[in-house]
């Protein structure tokens, strides 16, 4: 039988069905999501509670020509199998799929890129005015998450939107949720709110009980202002800020969002509809556990996720934390909401008093961390690369110039899978070097991390980031201990020096294992410490076998690789030079495998690359 | 005489003092504030604005024991003043003379670095919990300005303090300017509290009123629970974070503010005073136009700041953005509070519904620059080299990856005098050039800004920079047409190759001038386009010469000099180099002669670094 969804081909096509064939509709999607993401891995929970709102919100817009803007795409799955990408969804997150997350160049549907959280908001007043001085007509709408209000940038941008006083749809889409469960004063504002669902009621009761009393009605002339205060208290705050607040509804009720939703685009102000919705809805395992099911591999549906049972980076970061905390009582952890994701479930439990969830808050996860480090602590601030992207100020301003001792904690460094562009951690040797006054380091296998942590901790004074990738580690070696910029010749051999730190090390080790065997003998070296990073030893290895090549898993722009080679010029050193890194462009989303052939970083790869200078 | 002033060794001195001997010694202090910011030039009307709230706190608590954070510490002279500082305030913002801003380097009684805004809060929270992990007792206040609540880092940490809900002090000194008039919701909200300073009157008596209707009172619950929101219009925001708002308070009142700390000091719990305060109170010309004396040079006294009449790059980016607005309806700029240093007060008058004056927001005025683009406007967004550190992912996310047309006017790129380590504008071409898909221009000239701002506007597609220094230009050049990727050999000669860009353009043409006078001809290159920059024209000028001198205003980490000999090495090109950059460290306030002659960059210096390879 031919599925409703079939039917639709664009979003206005939704207008044309009955609320019943809507909630037919709804369960087909929940069962297209769960394939698309059980098949392919990806984001669970958070798109089986958008189901009903985002068939609200496309029935309540004119799209594409009104604009809907999702913060944080990974919520958009269902959007984007409305908006004609059924077929690009059956290979989610896989090259040549679709994106797990908005991408303006896959569908005119997609206003702006979304792997970021809380700058939807931003965008929107943005799409507001570009209307109004282009004279194009169309209404904006954003869906932002409780979770991505924490973020300064997203109330930076209310604050803006109070000011402009535009039109302007802003849906809050509360799960009361993160990733894992929300934190912060915005989020307990939430619950008041969802708590007293029945406002409206005791409100009329109020202002007829009020007017009973004229004298105090008319000469506190502040109550009536302001009585919708009082009567809004989880709106208090977008109230204050200029921001109509209307709400909660109930977000998998169709027809009572879309009745908010049309009443809120009439009103000539920006409206905030809070809408209340439960993550994994529709899967019994998500709804129980929807933290565990917000981001996933592939899976069985009916037996759900198996635990990894790899040993990864982000364990092991988890793992040091909890030893060194048990011998310093100074040491506290910081994560932006990424407490599972960065291995410290266990640090939380255990902890709780110096585990410190700020939210999605990476600026705040960085400059609190100063203030502890200012005042005594030893803050470990845990965050991946791409989102340490957003307080790069703060570890220059904040960290660096005061040389205070903190520790970076960078997981997702270099290339990582699935997500994309906005995922990649492939700046932060760029942006980090240039930062006087802090250290990086960057381990080759998982007792390398453990090894540098301690350091980080316990030894070094001032800045210190140690950057790992995703996953675990595909070789490990005995580095012995470590020495702050000093590198460790890890295999000698006379033909070509290939010099390489974190992630490439065993690539380096296996290019090596294959020239081995076509009698070339490589030189392998590990910098371990990126920044200071030991020239001298490997100037004193490619002086020995005359070529060097360099390998790195991030943009040589700003990378190590310039930076040797630089140092080697000006020592007047002279050998044959190849460096390796990625190519100055963005990186789409692929499966590592794809990503490691598209680069040319397979062994098979990198060997025809190192060729060129045998 | 003897002052006042000259007995109070530490803040505790205070202490000792009566009402209206603190009432002399505000004079004294204003007194000081001006003679200090006449002669070194700084920041005039928020030191004046502070002088009472400065010695209610320090009366109110115990330093150093406790903390007191100033955010942005440009307010913090009188503070510094008040802490043994001040013989080094004599030298003001010159080399070994007290720094502008707060430095923890100078005294025990700073605890962080705080020239950025919206900071402090973080910080403060962050010491709360470092006294409660280390067990140092002490309390914790942060001071910070009604502006900085407008950026997102702020309300991150208001959200985080709620949350944890520990003893903590915020002074909200509100004197209803950023630099220039404030704008966004929190401004309307404070505002409105400003003007029902009567608010607990009128409490009192709507809860008498509520009392005798027993049946409302109790049973909606919510009233009595709620009512504060009603009462404190201006404070619901925080709130409804769960920060107890007090005040508002006179902030030329010691004893009322004295009482309301001390009151605020006993509760356990985070507690935000409202404090109303007069920016450049106590100077006449100050307090008529209190954003002109914000920061200034040095002046006269009596008869106040001169206009400045140099032809300085912020004014021509101004005037060419006036000019472009009248060809180019879509064009509109953006600044995060910044429209009187940035040249933009014109534009602001002339292009008012094309002016957005976001705040002091960075991150918010990229993004929303952002969806400007992707609706089909053409925004360019102003900001200062070291506050966009504060927009890094912004620029990344928002911008690059969708390869949106947006033009980022950078001022205040390379050596800033004056200000010291936190407003150095040195780090933004390593962390632009990273980044896929942005140009970057340095014109070398006001002529070249015009043009390069006309080539970003009209002719180029996807988001550019164009990074410009404080001042104005040294020399002038006729560099032809502007051809992105393309450099310009300024002067013949076969002795040695010079390139540069920006600023360094004059330098390098001094240098080649008095080279001459030696008989040596240097062959002079102007990059003009940063990223991609145009190593072939180098690359051939330089085998010709032999010799390569390349010299930039930035740190040599990431920045040009690297990639450039990274390029011609890889292209098998050996040649004599030279690089000439700022080292690896961050740069400390003093006058730009004096940070020309620290890092060589006089032409006396250049000259020296140059004869190395000739």
């Amino acid at each position: 039988m031919e599925k409703i969804l079939d039917t639709v081909k664009q979003p206005n096509d939704l207008k044309k069905l009955t609320f019943p064939q809507l909630e037919t509709l709804a369960g087909e999607l929940r069962e297209e999501v769960l394939s698309v993401v059980s098949k392919n891995g990806g984001h669970l929970s958070s798109n089986l509670g958008v189901v009903e709102l985002t068939l609200a919100l496309c029935r309540s817009l004119d799209l594409p020509k009104d604009k809907l803007i999702w913060d944080v795409g990974h919520q958009s799955y269902v959007y984007k199998m409305l908006t004609g990408r059924r077929k690009e969804l059956e290979r989610l997150r896989h090259e040549g799929g679709a994106c797990g997350f908005c991408a303006p160049w896959e569908s005119e549907y997609d206003f702006t890129v979304s792997g970021h959280s809380s700058a939807s908001l931003s965008a929107a007043i943005g799409a507001v005015m570009a209307n109004e001085l282009t004279g194009s007509g169309g209404r904006v709408c954003a869906v932002i998450g409780d979770g991505a209000l924490t973020g300064g940038l997203a109330i930076e941008a209310i604050d803006h939107i109070g000011h402009l006083d535009k039109p302007l749809l802003i849906v809050l889409n509360d799960n009361e949720m993160s990733i894992t469960k929300n934190v912060g004063g915005i989020s307990r504002m939430l619950s008041k709110a969802r708590s007293g669902m029945g406002y409206r009621k005791v409100k009329d009761k109020v202002e007829l009980a009020l007017k009973k009393l004229p004298g105090v009605y008319s000469a506190t002339r502040f109550v009536k202002e302001h009585i919708k205060y009082a009567i809004t208290t989880g709106g208090a705050m977008f109230e204050s800020l200029g921001v109509t607040y209307l709400g909660p509804v109930n977000g998998h009720n169709i027809k009572a969002m879309e009745d908010m939703f049309k009443r809120a685009l009439t009103m000539d102000e920006p409206v905030l509809v809070h809408v209340v919705t439960q993550k994994g809805r529709g899967y019994g395992y998500a709804e129980k556990a929807p933290e565990k099911y917000h981001g996933v591999g592939p899976f069985d549906v009916h037996s759900g996720v198996k635990e990894c049972m790899e040993k990864t980076y982000s364990a092991v970061f988890g793992d040091t934390m909890c030893a060194l905390a048990a011998e310093e009582p100074r040491l506290a952890v910081i994560t932006p909401s990424m407490t599972l994701g960065s291995g410290l479930i266990g640090f939380s439990r255990k902890y709780k008093s110096r585990f410190f969830d700020v939210g999605i808050a990476e600026g705040h996860a960085v400059t609190f961390g100063a203030g502890l480090a200012a005042g005594g602590a030893i803050p470990v601030i845990s965050v991946y690369s791409s989102f340490l992207q957003r307080a790069y100020d703060n570890v220059i301003h904040d960290l660096a110039i005061g040389g205070l001792h903190a520790v970076l904690a960078i997981d997702r460094a270099g290339l990582v899978p699935g997500d994309g562009a906005t995922h990649q951690g492939v700046f932060d040797v760029a942006f980090l070097s240039a930062i006087p006054n802090v250290a990086v380091l960057a381990p080759s296998c998982l007792e390398e991390l453990r090894k540098m942590l301690i350091y980080a901790v316990k030894e070094h004074k001032g800045p210190i980031a140690v950057r790992y990738p995703r996953g675990g580690e595909e070789r490990s070696f005995d580095n012995g201990d470590f020495v702050l910029g000093k590198a460790k010749v890890l295999r000698v051999g006379m033909d070509v020096t290939i010099a390489a730190y974190g992630s490439m090390v065993s690539r380096a080790m296996d290019c090596a294992d294959e020239l081995e065997k076509r009698g070339i003998e490589a030189e392998v070296i590990d910098l371990r410490s990126v920044k200071p990073f030991d020239t001298a030893t490997i100037s004193k290895s490619s002086a020995k076998t005359g070529k060097l090549v360099f390998m790195e898993e991030v943009v040589r722009c700003g990378g190590i690789g310039e930076q040797l080679v630089t140092n080697l010029k000006l020592r007047g050193r002279d050998v044959k030079i190849k460096l390796i890194s990625l190519p100055d462009g963005f990186i789409p989303h692929a499966t590592m495998s794809e990503l490691e052939a598209d680069y040319g970083f397979t062994t098979r790869g990198l060997l025809r690359k190192i060729e060129e200078i045998l």
